[in-house]
This record gives structure tokens, sequence and C-alpha cells, in this order.
């Protein structure tokens, strides 16, 4: 059988559009979800779970209510769930999320910036 | 309140032994793990849960009974339940591993290769 390896730096290639998460494996229920960002999101949270970050290329910095921190390209945050977060990015970042099938961008917040969910690349 | 990002390079910079996968964060019920691996590992598979790799520094192949794949850095690799597989590297590959907390590196096929599962570094 033929197998092949994801490449996340390819797959970023591909992916012109910002703030618009594509899968690109499942493990379980989770998903691996790369995507570009650049700017300021919403402040929201996701009730029902934790939310992974893998910056791979840029920097990424997510805003608490009562604190910040800052990714570099190999660094790892998992985002507890309910806690309210802000994710901004001064230059475009490239990143893995990862997370259960299902969640939202903008989890409980809605709106606008909500992307539609569930799309492969 | 401050905020920590994992910064995976370090994390394996400190972890000194091979085939001994620590624990760097976890996401709802599923783990995050370092590992360096180097040569070649038992024939064994995992029949609740799918295994993901994430090759950060080096080469992986993963073998199947019916082919193999080979991952470099940023190359990941889904490995799906109940599929026997053998991690092989001819040189020292440093990855992440994520999968839920409890899986045991050798699966089901144990014995003398079965590392102390859930340390943290």
């Amino acid at each position: 059988m033929a197998y092949a390896a994801v490449n996340l730096a390819e797959k970023l290639e591909r992916l012109t559009e910002q703030w618009s998460p594509r899968v690109v494996a499942e493990l379980n229920d989770y998903q691996f979800k790369v995507v570009r960002l650049e700017g300021d999101f919403v402040w929201h949270d996701h009730p029902e779970t934790d939310e992974a970050f893998l910056v791979l290329e840029g920097e990424l910095r997510i805003d608490f209510r009562d604190g910040a921190v800052t990714l570099g390209p190999g660094e790892l945050f998992v985002v507890p769930r309910g806690v309210e977060h802000k994710p901004f990015a001064e230059k475009e970042v490239r990143m893995l999320l990862i997370e259960p099938r299902g969640v939202l961008n903008t989890g409980r917040a809605g709106g606008e910036r909500t992307a539609v969910n569930d799309l492969w690349i």
C-alpha cells in the first residue's frame, strides 16, 4: 500500500486564505488543522474543550484577560477549555491547531469571523 | 497570570535518553510527548487508538506489513488504530507523538522495549 506523509509547509503554501483553518489529518475524533493568521481576532472561548496551538512559522501572541503568551516556531501552547483568549499576529503566522472535530474557530462567541468548519486541504 | 509556551527543541535537548517518550503538554485526555529515536523498534499496534507522529528533526521511517512511509521535519503521519507498525531511524530523529493518555509505546506487543509511561519533562 502507498502511505503518504502530510507535509505541513506544503499544505500551508496551498492555503491562500488567512483565518480559514483546513484539516490535514485526523487522530480518532481529533483534527490537525493548518491555518495562516495575521492581525487581530475576536475574544472567544471553547467551553467544551482545550485547544492546542503549534507555531510553524512566524510569531503568535495569545492574549488572555489576565496575561498573554507568545509562541515562535516549534513552540506549543494548550489553551484550557473555557478560558477566554484572542490570537494576534503582527505579521503572518503559520501554524497547526489540534482540537476535537467540530470545534468552531470563534467558539461560543460566533459572529462574522466564524470560518466554515471541517474543510480539508 | 504567567503563561509559558512549550519549546519542543528545548525539551528534546533536556531529554538525553532515546526511546523514552516524555509528556510536555495535555489536551483534554490526549498527550503531546517528545521522543528521540535511533535504530529499530519492535512491531506493535494500538488496537484502541490512532497515533500521530510529527517529525521535528531528522528522518523517521515507519514500516508497515505492506509498505512504509518516511517523514522529514515538518511532516505528520497518523497510524490508524490496529495497524501493525515499526518505527525506524537510521540516525537520531526527534519528534512529537500525539495520542491519548495511557498509551504504551509498545502497544499490545509489550516486552523489554516498553517505556515507563506518563513521565513528564
